[in-house]
């Protein structure tokens, strides 16, 4: 990696660090980051003399000189760059520690190694504290260049990885900047609930939530262990009740003691007890309990059908209408059959949500978010850009900078639909039908974004015919006040819209497009009192990852993707 | 509210607005935020004789002067204090006006109230741009003093009132505060899978997400409306086959043309087809699909048992035995029926692990984090404070300063146990038992942090017995590097550990718990491969608001709560 970039990269970090002439150890361990050492400016060469405690996985190690010391490759995963690492052999047994993946902490010098290397320094081992062994010939991720796809079935390891562990690195830049630009511009952070009963707009399929089957299963295993009672049980139990109750009324009848009919009145409550338990007992059902041939949801968890959300937008509005300037960003999810390489079953969104404000208001703020943070990539992550530049994406460093410098385009759908037909006429072949009214496919997007104007462009005003009841209706009565933002690499990023405020206007749309009121009661309050202007917008957390770093596949921005068949760990 | 608390409370954001003697429209609005002209240290005095656009929801109005003018005291969410409107009955239909939620947004001049007014700066009206009215005869959250739990009635309501919104705003604060303080310490922000398949530690009941109960109620409308084949139906396709069949080696044996022995080939394969197809759906049976007398998984979404997870610790531990230095911020669940104050059935946590690092290092690091919480709410947040201390508790701004200042109490979970039972010998009465070996309770808790030491205690090292396998068994044999932080009002609000990093060790401890080793191989590949010391911890995000605010109840601190027999939104 060149020089200037370490420099760029990690000015940032190494200003919080306060780093001046001596390196400093991480606050809560005793050992220092690598990225202290070698992210310095100077290549970590104004440290020589120094005493440290390194600590970390070995990338390439090997023996030299006979056997007589050892070259490391010390990662931590701080940054990109490793430190090398030179062991003798009196210090430590040399073959335990070469292997791809070992853990070693050393503590040793620092010095500028011999000219002619590339290293700007070095470290001298003096003692080895700790190894944490690796097996070779088991290690399931050597040193050998493993495909993405391979390391999709070893989650728990391919964060060793310099890929997945610099997608990690950029991953955790683009969600601070996300926290960062929103708390600048005055937006509140708000948790919308993961688990709803709110279906809303119909945004795709829903994972259930339940614990009847549990729930089914423990009463199976328990009915199992210990029968319901039977028929003669309970009449046995029945006849006790009637004995017990003839032997109080004779007690009363003889007027005997207030103790003795007293401890008869026990007797009887304790055989009513049992004949009301095993009532209950008997009306025990294995399986989902049903009502009505249905499944009866309300011995559910939540007493009714409880789903995980498909976005945050309708509950954030609730704030958005109170505290005006608000965000979201958390998981999401959709039980969809898609096996491609651009959806997940779960999958983190960000959503702002602005009252006072419109669709352009809207297109202001998305622009500015996504410009934001491609700055903040460039200036906070650019080693771990150069590494995906150099091995996934010549291009996405220049895409970054093209993104943060160049106004986005902004035309309406009609426009866009008008620009396609063009296309066509000039002989350009789509696989999808163009035409005003329907919505446009991807090979569209990419079209207008990465061909016809090679920049990020910002379709808006689309027909209401395919977008969501809660678009505002324009003027014109045919489009709402939609928007996406196009990008190059990944087409649609952004879809947002100014919400429709007015009261009748989208109870109107409501019950025209076939849904139900009721459900939306509680949403069409937030228009019944003290309605308010406002838009939002829905971000895709792993597309604006994809965008970054130039992966292809989903699966590969996501610790952990889950999709169909797949959810490890 | 004191003046002095505004200008401390206000100073930071002002900061970053960059606001010096004029007042500063919001970013994505042609409005100002009302706390850009209130919440200024001069309480908006200099801003005298500007004319802004100002927006919010009126929480109280009043006609004055026989119907000649109104008073406004508007909000828009974006602090506590209110900005006072007058409004000319020349300018507006006052009564449309004055209603408790209704919200406005108006243009006017900024001026110096006559004196003897509290207010600093008020808004002359000159013209009323939007009004969102109110029916005050139907708004369910009237100006009247609204209890807590009649409001969890109103949760798309709740965040106008100033207690819900000010607790916003405060868990706001908090949120940001937590990436802010890891991302100065060099963690990474990981995203934990939210769907799992990995039991885990057994924290608690855990929900499951599942497509097969929606998978067989769609099966079950299809085959109503398109019943499966009959036997006969089957039997007579059969037929069809077997006579299409013979046609074709009719044809053949009487070498008939190539074109009307492959016309016939084609005839056969369609009937074959259809056929597979009957064959297919005769199979096809109602309800959740079962195999050897039990739920087959295969066929859910994820091909197996999933489920939402109960904390993210397990998973990020990948990321901290690659990266060092991550951390993990969002929902877990629990399904238990806890009607409780302090449990919900989806709640926040906040889970650093750092590589590297010990129980010394973990408890470190906690009081760091839970220090600059309070400090950071000391400090951009005061305004909030002063109003959750005027009206929930009096003393949680002096909890706040006190946990910041005090260097936390650390002893070990053995000397707990002997202030316990010195103060039982004391006198002091504790419904739960006191014995070396038993887990602490909420009460033991309490008396260590509010009565005996009246400051944050961490207790450490105990018994491995009420511990998970996972904790790191220290040389004693007896006891495990776990601790918890227990702080006043609320008692545990951290609980972590050292990771027991040695292989053998901790195969053994799995085992010894009676858990099954096959869903724990990869957690124990981090152990065979390249093992490391590490160490984390988690914080109920909750709880820190409950610390924090003095709110009683757990229900009113994260927007949307969910818990037995509730889910709404």
């Amino acid at each position: 990696m060149a020089e200037t970039d370490q420099v760029a990269a990690s000015a940032d970090r190494l200003a919080a660090m306060n780093l001046s002439d001596s390196v400093q150890n991480h606050a809560f361990s005793d050992r220092v980051l690598i990225l202290s050492i070698v992210g310095r400016p100077d290549g970590g060469a104004g440290l020589a003399g120094q005493r440290v405690r390194a600590g970390g996985w070995v990338k390439t190690g090997r023996e030299q000189g006979k056997g007589t010391f050892a070259f490391l490759e010390l990662n931590d995963g701080s940054c990109p760059a490793n430190l090398q690492v030179i062991v003798d052999a009196g210090v430590a047994v040399l073959s335990k520690l070469v292997a791809t993946g070992t853990c070693v902490v050393v503590d040793g010098i620092l010095k500028v190694p011999p000219e002619g290397t590339k290293q700007r320094i070095e470290l001298r081992v003096e003692s080895v504290v700790h190894i944490g062994e690796v097996d070779p010939a088991k290690y399931p991720i050597p040193k050998t260049k493993l495909t993405l796809e391979f390391l999709r079935d070893h989650l728990h390891l391919r964060s060793r990885t310099n890929t997945i562990a610099a997608i990690a690195r950029i991953r955790n830049a683009l969600a601070f900047a996300t926290h960062s630009f929103f708390q600048e511009h005055h937006f509140f952070y708000m948790h919308t609930p993961i688990i709803t009963t709110s279906d809303c707009e119909g945004a795709g399929e829903m994972f259930q939530v339940t614990t009847l089957i549990s729930e089914a299963e423990k009463l199976e295993k328990d009915l199992i262990k210990n029968p319901p009672p039977s028929e003669s049980d309970i009449e046995a139990a029945r006849q006790l009740v009637s004995e017990r109750g003839s032997a109080v009324k004779q007690l009363k009848d003889a007027k005997a003691s207030k103790a003795d009919i007293s401890a008869s009145v026990v007797e009887l409550n304790k055989v009513k007890e049992s004949l009301s338990k095993l009532e209950e007992r008997s009306k025990l059902k294995p399986g989902i309990p049903q009502k009505d041939g249905k499944i009866d949801y309300t011995q559910d968890f939540f007493a009714r059908q409880a789903f995980l959300t498909v976005s945050g937008q309708l509950q954030v509005e609730t704030y958005a209408c109170a505290v005006s300037n608000v965000y979201t960003f958390g998981p999401t999810f959709r039980a969809e059959q898609s096996h491609t390489s651009r959806h997940l079953a779960e999958f983190w969104m960000v959503e702002p949500e602005i009252a006072f404000a419109d669709l352009q208001d809207d297109m202001n703020c998305a622009e500015a978010y996504v410009k934001y943070m491609c700055n903040w990539l460039l200036e906070k992550c650019l080693n771990d850009m150069e590494f995906m530049a150099k091995s996934y994406d010549k291009g996405c460093i220049d895409r970054l900078r093209m993104v943060a410098l160049t106004p986005f385009v902004r035309i309406s759908y009609t426009e866009a639909v008008e620009l396609l037909e063009e296309a066509v006429k000039g002989g350009k072949k789509f696989e999808n039908s163009v035409e005003w009214g329907i919505d446009l496919a991807s090979e569209h997007e990419r079209y207008l974004t990465e061909v016809k104007f090679q920049k990020p462009v910002i379709v808006y005003n689309y027909p209401k015919g395919i977008k969501a009841f809660y678009m505002r209706l324009n003027d014109d009565m045919k489009t709402v006040a939609a928007m996406d933002v196009l990008v190059p690499k990944v087409g649609e990023l952004i879809g947002g819209s100014q919400r429709e405020e007015r009261y009748e206007v989208i109870r109107e749309r409501i019950m025209e497009m076939g849904l139900p009121l009721e459900p939306y009661e509680w949403y069409l309050d937030l228009r019944r009192y003290g309605t308010v202007k406002h838009c939002g917008f829905g971000l895709g957390f792993e597309r604006m990852i994809l965008f970054a770093t130039g992966i292809d596949n989903i699966r590969d921005v996501i610790p952990f993707p889950r999709y169909p068949g797949r959810a490890d760990l």
